[in-house]
Order: C-alpha cells, then structure tokens, then sequence
C-alpha cells in the first residue's frame, strides 16, 4: 500500500492514450493521499474485475450530485425514501403518515393538521402501510412537480410537494378499510387513482359478518381529482367506483392510445375470506383455487361523466358510483388473466398491457386495441355475478411471454425490453416486447419483489438504470438482529446484459415500489421565501414574526408568544406563564441563508419544531405541569448552537 | 463504454505482475457485463485518480460484510443509525425514544412499557434529541454488548442490546431538566454517565424564577449504575451528583491512570440566563465573557463510597449527593478551562485530557498525573462561590496545541495522533500528542462538529478510518428542499495525510456523536430462539402460543386471542367481538427461519406489530369502534404474502 501512483498512470504511459488528461497531471497529489495501483487494491481488498467496473460506475466524488432521484415507499415506516443514483445513497427520509421530529413533522399545528386529515373512525392513525408512489405527470412523463402516496393499512393517500420536499396532504375516502393499488396517476395527473385490497362493507362503521362476503362486501377504486393549481387533492371533486370484492391487487393508468383507462387486477374470483378456525381455508389457498381472475378495465373518463351526470350516491359524503352502474353502463369490463395476479403494467407504447401471474410463469401482454375493439363491439364471453360484463382473455392477449416462477412486477427501458421480477426464482428477466422472448436472468439477493427503472413508467423511459428491491437480504450486509433491512440492488441495463452494481441496505421501513426521475426535474428550493412562510398553508403566514417586533401578547384565548429564531438566539428567550394557561407560540426563522436551519424544543412538554430558513410555524399547548422547562434549538446551526436557548416558566 | 476489457488486464499485461491473478482469467466475464477500462471509465463519470483510488477503498461487493459499524445518535429524530465501513452504507435504524412502526416500536404492549420508563412529568414523550452513543467497555475496550445514549429534550438514557438491535430500556431521573453529557460509560461499564446542560431546579416540578438562577438552578451528573448480567440499568443503585449551574456540557471517563474520574466541562461560569426581552443579553452572549469555565474533574468511586455511607438526600425517590457533599468531600474539583469549552476527551494513555475551547484556538492537554498531584496535596488556587476547590490552570496542563478557529471535539489513532475538529475552520486538524504540532488540515464540507475514529474512545484504538460528522451539506448533494442532511465524510487515517474517501448524506435526524467498532465483535443472533421469545423480557414470554394450540378465549377481563403467524396465514385469521369489549391479542411468530418476518396490522385500529422469527409479542386495545377491519401481514413474506390476511368484526 506504499506505492502512490495508479495502475491509470501507467495504461497512460503505456497502452491507452487520450482518456488520461483529467487527473495524471497531479502524481503527485495522488502519492500525498495515500493511493495505491488498481491492482494493489484490487489485491488488498479483494476486488474482481466487475467489482471495480461496478465501483467506477457508481462512485460519485464529493459534490457532485446524483443524476437520479429514486423516490420509494418506506413500507410500513409509513414515509418516502430518496435515494440518489447511480451512488444509491439515500439523499432523505420524507415524513409523510408517520410523526417525525426530526422535521418537525406532526409537532408542529401545521402538520398536525395535515396528519388528521388521515384519521380514520375518529382515531388518530400514527403509522401507515405505504405502497406505491406516484410521480406527478404531464403529457405521460414526469413532470418533477408532486410525489403521491397510498397507505394500505388506512386507505389513505398523501400529496408530497417536491419544492421542499413535504407532505402537504391526506386524504382518505372514509368509504373503503384498506387500500394496495394506491397511487397510481393519469397521464396529466388529472387523477390519482386508490385502489382497495381487502374488502368490506363500504362505509366507516358499517357492519357485516364475512359469511356475507359476497353479498355486503365490496371493493373499490377511489379517483382522486388533482388540483394542480393549488397542489392538493380537491375531495369534492373526486369519486369512487364501487368493485366487487375480488381483492383488487395493483393498477396502472393507460397512456397515449390507452389514455382514459385504468387497469387493475384482483387476485379473488374465489371469493375466498378466510376462517381457519372455522373450517375455511386460510386465504392463501382459498383465493388460490381458479385458474383465471379478473383484470379490470376501467374507463375512468366513462366514469367521470356518469359522476358529472349525478348518477351517484353519498357514501360518508363521499360520491360512489354504485357497481350496477359501474357494470350496465360500461364502466368497468374484465377479462380473465391467469393466476392470482400481482402487477398490471402498461408499456411505454401505450397499448401493451402486461400482467404477472404469481402462481404463473408467464407474463401475459393484453393488447389495449383488441380490448377496445370488443368492448366497442360490445363482444362479450359472459357476464360476472355482479353484471359485469367478461372480454374473452384469448381475443384480448397479444401472446405470453414464458419467463419462470412466481412473476410479480414488469418494468421497460427505452430499447424495447421488459424486465419482470420472478419472486420464487429470485432474478430479474429481461425480454423483448416484440418476440416475447427471455434474453437473460439476473440473479437476485434475495426474492426479489418490485422491481423499477429510470423514467420507467413514462411514455419515455431513459433505460441506464434497474433497481431490483428485495424483500430478503438473509448474508449480504454485516448482522444487525433479526429484523433485517431490504436489499436494493442497481443493476446496469445500458447495454446488452444486465450488470449488477450495487446493494443498498434499507436501514427503515420495508419499501415496495418506487420510481426514478431525472435529476435535472426537481426544481428543489433552498429557502422559504418570502420570511415567515407557512409550508403547509403554502403562503406568508399570518402569524409571521419580523425580527424586532418579537413580543409577548396576553389575550382572552391564552398567552401569545410571537418569536423570532436567529443564529444564535430566540427572541423571546423567557416565557413565563401560569399553571393551566393555554400558550399560543408563533415562531418565525428569519433566516435566509441555505442550510440555516433551527430547531425549537420545550424539554419535557414533547414540543418539537424544524424551522428551515424563512419558515413560519405555530405550536399551541396547554401549560399543565408546573415547573421549569429549558427550550433550545435543536439543530446545530453555529458555534454558538448551544446557546441558542432559554426558559419556559411555568408558575404553579 | 463498448471496449469490454479492464485497463487492469491491460496493466498486467505490461508493467505490473503479481497482483493481477483475481480477475485477469475471466475477461470475457467482464465483457460480459458491460465493462470499459478504467481509463474510459474516469472520462466517461469524470473521476479523478483520487477519485478511483477512494472508490476502490470504499466499494463493497455484494455478500461482504463491513468491516466496522458506525453507531451515531439521531439527533432529535430521537433514534441511532448504524452505518457500516468502509461502504459508508446505512443499516439499520434503531428505534429508541420515538416510536417507529416498521420496528413495532411503540406499538406492542412490550415497546409502549418500554417507551413508558421515560415519560416525564407524566406526559408520553414521542421524540428525542439523542446526542452522545456510548458503546459498553470491558477493561477501557468496547466489547460489542451494549449501547446507551443519552436524550438532550428528556434528560433520558436508553439501553440497547447489540444482539438484536434493539432498546431494552429508558431511564430518566426526573430530577434534571436536560442532559448533554449523556451518555458516556466507565471502563467496566459500572456506570453510564449523563451529565445535565440547561440548569433547573432539581426536581420535577420544583419551581423558581430564572433570576434566582444562582440560587436555585442547579447542574447535576447521574451515575447510572448498569447490571451487566441483567442488561438493564439498576435505578435503585444509581445515584446522581448535585453540581453549581454552570451549563455542564461534554464529559468523558477517566481510563487506565484516570479510571474512576470523570471529567466534565461548563460553559457558563457568568451565570447567564438569557431574558432579552427584559435587559439581559442573550445566552450567546451572556455565557460567552469569561475567559476561563470550569473543568469538572469528578471521583466517581469516592461518590460511589458517599452514596453508600448515606450521605445521599432524596428528590423524586432519586438518591443525590448534595453539592455542599460533593464539593466538602473531594468528590469534585475544578481546573480553569479556556474559553467557553465543547468537548473533553481523554487520550488513549489515560492521562491526557484534551478540551477544546470553542472560543479558544487551542486545544489544551491537562496531565492527569498533574491533576491529581494537586488533588491528593490539596494544593488549591481558590473555590468557587459554592465551596468547590479550584486547582491552578498551569500547574495542571501539560500544553496548548495551537489548532485554529472554534475547536471542539478530539479523536485518537493507534499512531499518537489527536484529530480536533474546528468549527469555525471547518477543517479536521490532525496533531501530534507529543510535540502538540498539526501535521495537516483537512477541509470538511462543512461546519463539522463531532469526528470519530475507528475504536477511537478505547485504550487502543484501530486507526484506519476517521468519520467527520458535518453540520452543513449545502451544495454536496442533490437538492431536497430547504431541510437538508448532514454529510458525513469517510476519511482514511491509515498512512501519513488524510485522504477523504466519501461523502454520505444522513437523510433522518441530526446526529451528534459516533462511535466505531470493529465488526467481528458484534455478536447479532439472527432469530429468536426459543420460540416465543419476548425481547422485552429476555425470556420466553408466559403468553407464547404454540402452533396447534391457537384458541380464542373469552375471559372476565376480556377477550383473549392466542394467534400465531407462520408463511402465510394467522391462526386465527378471523376475530369476532363486540363493540366495547377489551381485546388482547397474543401472537407468536412461530417461523424459526432468517429473515423470516411477520408484520401485523389492524387497518384503522392503529395497531401495528412487527414479529421476528420465534417473537412474541402482546396488544391491548378496547374495540371501541365498531365495523369491519382487514388484519394483514405487512411484512413481504412469500409469495402469497398479499393473502396473509383476515378480519376483525367489531357488531356493533
């Protein structure tokens, strides 16, 4: 290791000429740090060829920013995660179901606020279940503008604005109890659509035992208008159509000749609930008995019309088009797809359907123009029991592509190739769109579930980069208990066989799917501008504080303590009530500065804000326990950090 | 990128031989999967050759593990990060003072007790600002058993156990208001040590007006006495020390010559309290006139023979040593320290003791020989206003090295070398102990405050590898918004200049400090054996459910459900109560398999379990609303995952 100068010197002294010029000027620079050849470290740490082609493809020098954002859910964390490629470093854990003090997120009115938009039966929900991200789209391509989100576990979905990076929204329906196929977005984002998983009755609070699945159980897909202007979900605006309770699975919307169409599949034609104890089958093997179950189609702007049409009916003042509509006025139409299917995935060219059947080993390509046709025809193979109406599956298939055990997840690249995630094979396959052929299997580490590439669900996906998220990590990181993270793996798909790169630990949560944009897309701001702005209210707050009008304000309501936050000090610094006194704290970092942000604690009263440069935020509580309570920033903003502090007094 | 060979095979073909037989047989491997040369490689991703030579000392193949673990504090995401090295990747997040859902944590009967020990003022506190993580020490050597850290906002300290990664225990005195200093461990983990930060009364409760702050403000330091066979802190045998209100900041634990000290700095020796809005100059200011502060030099085994004497007074059930004890009866001493001090680190040898003065260019190394000459001789230059021996500032240092601008923290190597990091600078300033001279500065980007080195904090450390944690990221990583990570930067220590390896964003919390211990000494089990096991308990819990043996009961106390998850079905999956009823559910995680978890969710009830194989764990909940509710696995366990689901009927 004594040896400072690089095998890269040498090639340039010797076999290969003009790639050199970046840094062979500077021997000497190198010798200084400590170097060693590529093939001194190459022996001394154990590296293979394809490891330093690997190393040099993902290493990315100090500030140089990653070419992409990998935005994906956190699972059951109930967040986003950001994850930067190629150096698959995670960039930010966005706050979005869960409280988060770090960012402040559900200590502050603000984001409480945002936080009880999801509560569900009147309960606070401090966890979610998320799913599926959705970037925002314009024309079929990601615009970079808003990131939505569902939550499984309390049929929710988030609006997260990519500005700053924060959760601005929840909504839920309060009409379905679970959600998986959620979000999925129409091509200009003029919907984000929320589709159920496990059926039941449609109605917070409504009740029926699940002997009467088919009859009162119900599945659902929430179409959630967007308003772009604004940047959240208009509730009035959106609807739900009423499904029956085949346990939708995941969607996907149609783009360029599919546009005006969602396709979603189910996973229970069985009709199978459950019940071991009571002599049922579990529902592994009870929704696992048929050879075909449904994929939905649905024309959304069909729907859309009807909804305008009033031909629908409140449900928790929510509009829901009753599934007798939905089925007699072609809504919703299904064709048969081989079993128990997981992902449902529209090409880039807008008229490949791709469904996985998990207990297949194909992956059928549906043919958008051969479902059109029949449905304009009105060529029907049958009627469900619900009415609605059945496309033959061997008129609607373009072919199958033969691929291998346990498909779950079809993703594309910009020359034409599909790539499937096989779950009980543990690879990636790789195959043509135009023979339906395999050309490669990657292998996995390990059980591979969804799988994702860069601009992949656009009508132009970039190619370059495949991030396989696995569900088991079992040997490749260093021990941390039994509860291990999921392995993310980049895997190089710009040339003719798939390379693996990378394996990125997920240290939190158990991510599902997730989308790559390009970095150039993220018009991220470094400040709230103008001082004293309100993230969540999206303007100057009301309550904003200018440096020197800081003041402490008794009113009939409680005591309003408007304050300023400025390296290194609170302004006021000793607030001093009576016990039982409601305290109103207004707080404004009149910072502009990039980076310069301030925390805002209240030891003991679990009192916690993040005050980025320029925000606004509001804290109201009331002063029950006597005593003495330090306040202070809580993110190391100076030298003078520490400092940055002062006292609430609460006089008995 | 299409010349498929390596520049190394190149190399081996011409100037170098000998460490060229790892890969050189398998070129068309390579070209297989998409390769260029290394020369291609840097123009085509414009790396420099340090570049390369950091990249290959980073990279990590696939299935290797790290060598080392970082364990950094969370900051006020209230939680510990774990980052392996050299990959600088993170992995895992320790749940420990918020609740986080993915872990479960917080939401089992088991982690709600946990969280429970650390309510203060009777109130449930939902976050932290960790701060200082402490691995356990066996002989002034980290054995890989446990890690404590300590909470700033709640004056808490945390017990986690390194064989699953997961948080046993909170503790706090109530009798602080704040900690800082928190936590740091004796040589043989006798005790975890949390010194206090913003002066209170002791006491919870107890009230004064900040102008008596002189009078009834008091610092304190808690010598948490640690059970190591039990792997909990001994509340009833620990003690804490009545200390002046100086704004006690860092401390660190005498080792070797020094074992039995702990030596902890101030900051606030003017008795500054802040009140800008009433005349008085903000603590920045107020705190920072005074050329010297105080040096805490602490006998924690004369204390240990006090508090067993009796000569403790009780304040909320906690035994304290009263200052007019501690200072009476050589528990403490003070030493003179320049100028507003951060950090007190004792060197590898055991008598050095390095303080940075943040305020000060220097760093100033006492000479705890000196230190307790003057303690034993009773050679005194005064006492403070509380009766607290003061030793002279030159009789007990052995030098100055002069370093720069706003010097906080120092770290150590196996060579002699100190590493001090200047704030202000925004550099690490690499010196020698023994002349006191900088050997080099390494710009940090940026403001860095804490640095760790590998094994740094023992009587041996590894050198090798030094973490700078920086406070500022600014323009190093893509952007995500106005709240930004803090980089971490990987630097090799192991030959003669520091060489920066990599830059890692931290995308959750504000970490402070760190510590790295070598791999092969954590000793993580991988499943919980027996099967039943509640971590909690560190046994088999006494609601373990056997397969086989799943029932529902209906008691006086209210509805029991002994439910067990295997791949993939609940027994029972079906739970029916009436609205009103209490309900407990006992569930076993009965897989004995890696990596083999379970989630369990009830969607709405906020209920969210996460089960490792072989765990149990317990939920109480009252079925306080009625409806119908999925219960699912929220952790991809098969293929059939999806289908791991039920139902609880709530009649109303």
């Amino acid at each position: 290791m004594r040896h400072h100068f690089f095998a890269f010197a040498l090639v340039c002294g010797g076999f290969i000429a003009g790639a050199c010029s970046s840094g062979s000027g500077k021997p000497g620079g190198v010798a200084a740090t400590g170097g060693g050849t590529v093939a001194e470290l190459m022996k001394a740490r154990g590296l293979s060829e394809a490891d330093v082609n690997a190393a040099l493809k993902t290493y990315t020098p100090t500030g140089r920013p990653d070419e992409y954002y990998l935005f994906g859910s956190g699972g059951h964390s109930g967040q986003v995660v950001v994850i930067g490629l190629p150096s698959m470093r995670i960039l930010k854990y966005i706050a979005v179901f869960t409280p988060e003090p770090w960012q402040g997120y559900g200590f502050d009115d603000q984001t409480k606020a945002v936080l009880a938009g999801g509560d569900r039966h009147g309960k606070p929900q401090t966890w979610a279940d998320t799913h599926h991200p959705a970037l925002s789209e314009t024309a079929g391509d990601y615009d970079g503008q808003y990131l939505f989100i569902g939550d499984k576990a309390g049929a929710r979905v988030a609006v997260i604005d990519l500005k700053d990076f924060t959760t601005k929204q929840i909504v839920t329906s309060r009409v379905m109890q679970s959600d998986h196929g959620a979000a999925f977005v129409t091509p200009n984002t003029e919907y984000i659509v929320e589709g159920s998983q496990y059926p039941a009755p449609l109605g917070d609070g409504e009740y029926a035992d699940v002997a009467q699945f088919k009859e009162k159980y119900r599945g659902a897909a929430v179409f959630w208008k967007f308003d772009r202007k604004k940047g959240r979900i208009d509730e009035a605006a959106s609807f739900l159509i009423e499904l029956p309770p085949y346990v939708q699975d995941l969607s996907d919307a149609g783009k360029l000749g599919s546009e005006g169409f969602v396709f979603m599949n189910s996973i229970n034609t069985e009709l199978a609930y459950g019940g071991v104890l009571e002599g049922n089958p579990p529902m592994e093997s009870g929704m696992s008995q048929n050879d075909m179950d449904y994929l939905h189609v649905i024309d959304w702007k069909k729907a859309e019309q009807l909804v305008a049409a009033g031909k629908t009916k409140l449900i928790k003042g929510f509009k829901v088009l009753p599934l007798e509509v939905v089925a007699a006025e072609g809504v919703l139409h299904f064709v048969p797809e081989p079993k128990s299917p997981h992902g449902v995935d529209v090409a880039p060219n807008g008229d490949d359907i791709v469904v996985g059947g998990k207990l297949d080993t194909h992956a059928t390509v549906y043919s958008f123009k051969k479902i059109k046709a029949l449905i304009d025809a009105k060529k029907y193979a049958g009627k469900d029991p619900y009415g609605v109406p059945i496309l033959a599956f061997e008129e609607a298939i373009r072919g199958q592509a033969e691929l291998g055990l346990g498909p779950l997840h079809t993703v594309f690249d910009d020359k034409g190739y599909a790539y499937t995630s096989l779950f009980l094979e543990t690879v990636v396959a790789k195959w043509s769109l135009a023979d339906l052929k395999v050309t490669q299997k990657l292998p996995s580490s390990y059980n591979i579930g969804h799988l994702t590439t860069a601009e992949g669900d656009t009508v132009s996906p970039d190619g370059r980069y495949l991030v396989a998220m696995n569900k088991w990590a079992l040997d490749r990181f260093a021990p941390v208990g039994p509860l291990l993270p999921q392995n993310f793996q980049l895997v190089d798909i710009s040339t003719d066989q798939m390379q693996l790169l990378y394996d990125l630990p997920i240290p939190l949560g158990e991510p599902h799917y997730a989308q790559i944009i390009k970095g150039d897309k993220i018009k991220a701001e470094n400040i709230y501008s103008p001082v004293g702005y309100d993230p969540i209210k999206d303007a100057v707050s009301e309550h904003a504080v200018e440096g020197g009008k800081e003041r402490i304000e008794r009113r009939a309501d409680g005591v309003h303590v408007y304050m300023t936050a400025i390296r290194s000090h609170f302004t006021p610094d000793i607030v001093r009530v009576k016990k039982g006194e409601k305290v109103f704290i207004h707080i404004t970092n009149i910072e502009q500065a990039h980076d310069a942000t301030h925390g805002f604690a209240i030891d003991s009263y679990n009192i916690n804000l993040s005050l980025e440069p320029g925000e606004h935020a509001d804290v109201t509580f009331v002063a029950d326990v006597p005593g003495v309570f330090p306040l202070y920033c809580t993110e190391f903003c100076s030298a003078l950090h520490l400092e940055m502090a002062g006292y609430l007094l609460v006089e008995p």
